[in-house]
């Protein structure tokens, strides 16, 4: 019951190293370098489910005691069975339980009573059939958590650590590769992903130690286990493959703890299709879709998203390179002109630099490069490295005394007989010791590359995947960078979100309570007024300057321009009198109660902004900010954030918008006043933290920013949790 | 001369089928498949440039006959040699020139002489040293043409074919691999990037025919290959590599040949970054940067553009299977639910359509699969394949039932030992055989590849790369039924674009003689008057309803509003009296002469757009359609395309415009009327078409498009060009 609680509060902490050192970890060890282990539903067919895990651990000479349980059997792949848990000489530190349905849940009543401290459960038949598996599953845990057990799964591939031999899984692609222990851990819900990039490092002869797969995660998640992994010091690169995120706090830690150990993390979060494809909501915090929310949360915590299993594995070689880029600066050489080309266009593909050569190196370059070849970056050795051998240690020394670059990509697409590739990879290795900068080859030869690869350098099959290596591991740095950056400036403003409004729904403020509070929070609103009947009209429209704009005022009316309940442009007294009556008869005729008509004054902005928040119950404060206006949804132009940030971190993502260039001014317009727009946004987004789930969403649209200082908010919606009675 | 002639035609021809008859093809048979070939400058080294072509024709065994010519040598790598072409036996059909500068334009101008009929010239040092090296290159060409002899490069690494064992190249990759003839062209401007996919495929298997690289094109291209392999009715896959495109018109004749044989054309056109970002012009025509009009003309051709080399070859298995999916519909099977979900998410990525199943179909498969797999596309096997073997064929069979598919994609991140890949390899060929219609496997197992591979399934190593293979035959697939279309349509109005106006410059119209042009045209322009004195002024403002815009009115004034010559929402007789001796004295000021002053209604739209179009030299009519505006150039929302096309082509192509949500009608929006749009587009583009040349450029913006049945272009700038004395 503690750790759960323990877990609550970390999972409410997003990130919050004030909690951190509450965590049990006691689980870790039991579940990563278990002393003995009992399999529940062992067989003796070294192919079944039951019977892969001791297969694997025997054939990989786990170490620890490993225990069948097999009322049927007396020997078990030629270990004693035991007829139950209770006839054990120990109580184990992990069980796999490989029964079917309410087995599975005795076995795990049974483990959790005797003291078993973690357990596998790779049985399906609970969550992802639904409501009645799903009570199942829940019981399960509770059974579980009665005694302080930890679970893994159900429905579970396992656990597989090649550092301990001990593999709790029944991963049929074990079998398939040779084994060999390395800096890679990955952790995986799905246990197909947690194999298919084992398989493909492996076939790429790079060592991995851990290979988990969570499954249903009634308990421990991949975050869990990431935060796990992350701690292991052999640890050098963590891939991670989800279709949700259970606890961001704790992915947020373990993001935490890789920063600080200088470990890639690399993660595949798929249903990017199915999830913010839910019916438009008709306010825009639901602009920032849930793969948003995703994404802005992996780059805020210094996680790299890719797209696909292949891009999760590509670039592993070069992540664990002891001699890593520092950036995103390059230059590249090829044999090939074309090479060239195409190097300077995937560059800008992959967000690298390609550097301008110092006038000296170029001088330098086009003593020793033929006539026709270039002596600029990307630089052309050209077909005469055929006849002229020397031509790329030349080059190279060169290149030696310019320090412009972070690493040098090489490209042999021609190579083979003819080329002396062993003196081209001294050079490489050479020039890489004296500068201590890194290079990267692609060559498509397998032979080409082994004489680089015996020489200490990275190499590709394919130019594109090096260069996407290279953008790996600069943008890997950059957002780890960020996020280090965030979390100092912003740490003490973390602990605060730590209740979470229960809720039964939601009500909508009018657009007149709506600006008030705003303002309350320090965003400057439009100066208007409600009235009630033709009298208070008179007032108001002495209050407000003409011409004049005046709407119906209703919680019950978020879009009000398509139901005619707003007139714009009125000159008169005479007009506005008539701009009342219709729109108080318009209301009536529409059947919604209007606490008056808001009389504002028709302002004029050089662009139209939105800004907007709203309460996610696992990330917390989504904030949004873009081009506003009339047609958000039908072109939405905006970028998702997650509280907490700094203005620095609002005004590097709006560059990313694609009306970035208004920004400075296009077309002879002045700057916009960026400054003071990141700061509300910074501002509105600690509010919507701070109120903790209490303000549902606010949506800020338009923010009439321009002309000159003017940043004003014209309309709002805002909208408050419902607390349960 | 006569044949250069033809080729001019040609290429001015851009795709016309009235000249294609015309087009000399004997160089076709010399360069492809030539009965004797002379080695100019041959080298008894063979890993020499010069001794390379002999080492590889010998060693596989080219039929026909080789002349080494060598003034030094008796005999080269065994064979006979000659000192001179004069000596021997017969005038051969081909020579290849290895030979330095000097020496290799004398040997070009003594093949010519003496009636050889394609030269294939190796030697560098020519159009890519600049100045110096074109005047050696245009005497070689002038050479060749002088006796009608084609030349291929110079610095060209030369032609490879491995049907008729023709390898007029040093490529030096050709011996690093297993020679295999086989169904596939390659041609390239690069040499090595004939041989970096050659390569690539001959590892996974495919035989290649040809790897042609042109080099320098100073006479056939890219494109005059691209047609000769296209006529060769083996070859049904035709891969490009190019850096510019010297005559779009002989390319779009390969890409017809290639979609009536229906052989795919794939090319990778780099250079896309350093193209188009050539300074900014200050008219919308310049937005149509070169790689937006290279995308056009590959789309409209049929030709399916990719990224990198990896891309260029990694459908080539599915692209040459004997069934090919015959659109974009799939169904998709995995015996693992994380494999469906990235399915689903790679499917939306590469336009494909994963299919609603049938109730029929649904109802079938939940008779079969686990409680807790799913009956709807992806199909969620789950583990249970394990344990059950026959689930993939039984879930095949209730498929073979619903025809809504256009092929299968089934996914097996788990299998091996233990799984009963023949079994399941056999249930797939027999689906695929009794319903006619395509499986592709992604498995990462090689050895489960192989098994499926036996039983004539394409296979893929990843998932992405598989659904990519899918996209990519849809994709192909629509482009070259799209094209056949567009031609069909608009073919009889190919051959007006003959004349070419020879430039010297051009020459700005005012905003209101654009205007009167493009009503000729049938452009509904707006009404407005310009007035050269407070009289004329008068009168204007009694002709143009109120509010007005007034505006100076000269040719030498593209962009007004920053130069404070524009003036907005006029509504007196004397506002409008003030705002003309204001804007003349403005125009004074800024030294600029003025027509006059326009005198405008004030319009507004429901949206503004913008459509232009410009004349290119290589591409013809190039037509830009979009959102319209001051901020164009800051937040391009156009698309491009190249003239001829038909309305329908326009109505498409804008769907993928950001503002394509507008059409329809957003936020109550009435629709805009885009067929009429549409007219217009064609129309523009009709007329610049049949210019020629003389209209240099248009840009409408805005065209002022509602409320209502309103299109009227209220600004507009018009550039012809001025023919050189």
């Amino acid at each position: 019951m503690e750790v759960a609680a323990k877990v609550e509060q970390i999972k409410a902490g997003l990130g919050s190293d004030i909690v951190e050192p509450l965590i049990d970890q006691a689980w870790i060890e039991a579940a990563l370098r278990p002393d003995s282990i009992a399999v529940i539903g062992a067989s003796d067919n070294p192919d079944k489910v039951g019977g892969r895990p001791i297969k694997y651990m025997r054939c990989l000479s786990y170490t620890g005691r490993l225990y069948p349980i097999n009322p049927g059997r007396t020997e078990v792949q030629g270990l004693k069975a035991y007829s139950a848990l209770a006839d054990l000489p120990e109580v184990p530190d992990m069980a796999i339980v490989c029964v079917p349905g309410a087995a599975a849940v005795e076995a795990v009543q049974n483990c959790a009573s005797v003291g078993v401290r973690v357990c596998v459960v790779i049985s399906s038949g609970f969550g992802e059939l639904g409501t009645q598996g799903n009570t199942l599953q829940e019981r399960m845990l509770q059974l579980a958590q009665d005694h302080g057990m930890r679970l893994i799964g159900p429905n579970t591939q396992g656990l597989v650590n090649f550092g301990s031999a001990c593999i709790a899984s029944f991963a049929t692609l074990i079998g398939e590769v040779e084994v060999m222990d390395g800096p890679v851990a990955i952790v995986s819900q799905s246990g197909a992903m947690s194999m298919v990039p084992y398989l493909a490092l492996r076939n790429a002869g790079i060592g991995v130690r851990y290979a988990h797969a969570t499954g249903n995660e009634a308990d421990l998640t991949v975050a869990d286990f990431a935060l796990a992994v992350a701690k292991d010091p052999s640890i050098q690169l963590i891939l991670l493959y989800m279709e949700s995120i259970a606890d961001p706090g704790t992915l947020a830690l373990a993001a935490k703890e890789a920063r600080r150990r200088g470990v890639s993390v690399l993660a595949l979060k798929a249903g990017t299709t199915h999830l913010g494809q839910a019916a438009a909501s008709s306010h825009t915090g639901a602009i920032a879709t849930e793969d948003k929310v995703i994404d802005a949360f992996f780059k805020q915590q210094g996680i790299l998203r890719v797209r696909d299993m292949r891009e999760l594995v590509s670039s592993a070689r070069l992540l664990l390179a002891p001699m890593k880029p520092r950036g995103s600066r390059i230059i590249a050489i090829s044999n090939s002109g074309a090479a060239c080309v195409m190097a300077a266009d995937s560059a800008e593909r992959h967000h690298l630099d390609m550097v301008a050569l110092s006038d000296h190196t170029k001088a330098g370059l086009s003593h020793i490069l033929p006539a026709f070849a270039s002596s600029t970056n990307p630089i052309d050795l050209t077909a005469a490295l055929l006849t002229k051998g020397s031509l790329l240690g030349e080059v190279l020394s060169v290149i030696a005394q310019d320090d412009t670059a972070d690493a040098l990509f090489i490209s042999l697409p021609m190579s083979g007989k003819g080329y002396d590739a062993p003196a081209f990879a001294q050079s490489v290795a050479a020039f890489s010791k004296a500068t201590n900068r890194p290079v990267v080859l692609a060559c498509p030869l397998a032979a080409t590359r082994q004489v680089f690869e015996q020489a200490d350098v990275v190499t590709f099959e394919h130019d594109e995947d090096a260069m996407q290596a290279l953008g790996h591991v600069a943008k890997q740095r950059e957002l780890q960078e960020v996020a280090g950056r965030l979390y100092d400036i912003v740490g003490h403003d973390r602990a605060s979100n730590d209740s979470r409004a229960a809720t039964m729904g939601t009500r909508f403020l009018s657009e007149f309570d709506s600006l008030k509070t705003l303002e309350v929070v320090g965003i400057p609103t439009v100066r208007s007024v409600v009235c009630t009947n033709p009298s208070e009209l008179q007032g108001a429209l002495e209050q407000v300057t003409a011409p004049w704009v005046m709407k119906a005022c209703s919680p019950k009316l978020p879009h009000k321009s398509e139901l005619g309940l707003v007139q714009v442009d009125i000159a008169t007294p005479q007009d506005a009198a008539s701009a009342y009556r219709q729109l108080m008869a318009r209301a009536k005729d529409l059947g919604v109660h209007v606490d008056g008509i808001i009389v504002a004054p028709m302002l004029n902005a050089q662009r139209e902004l939105m800004i907007g928040a709203r309460w996610d119950r696992d990330f917390g404060a989504v904030v949004v900010v873009g081009d506003g206006g009339k047609y958000i949804e039908a072109m939405p132009d905006v970028v998702t954030m997650l509280y907490p940030f700094d203005a620095g971190y609002v005004i590097d993502q709006v560059q990313a918008l694609r009306m970035a260039p208004l920004f400075k001014g296009a077309r002879g317009d002045p700057a916009l006043p960026l400054d003071r727009i990141a700061s509300m946004v910074v501002d509105l987004g600690k509010w919507v933290h701070q109120a903790g789930g209490k303000v549902s969403s606010v949506d800020i649209n338009p923010l009439m920013v321009g002309p000159g200082p003017q940043i004003v908010a014209v309309d709002a919606l805002l909208e408050l949790s419902v607390p349960s009675s």
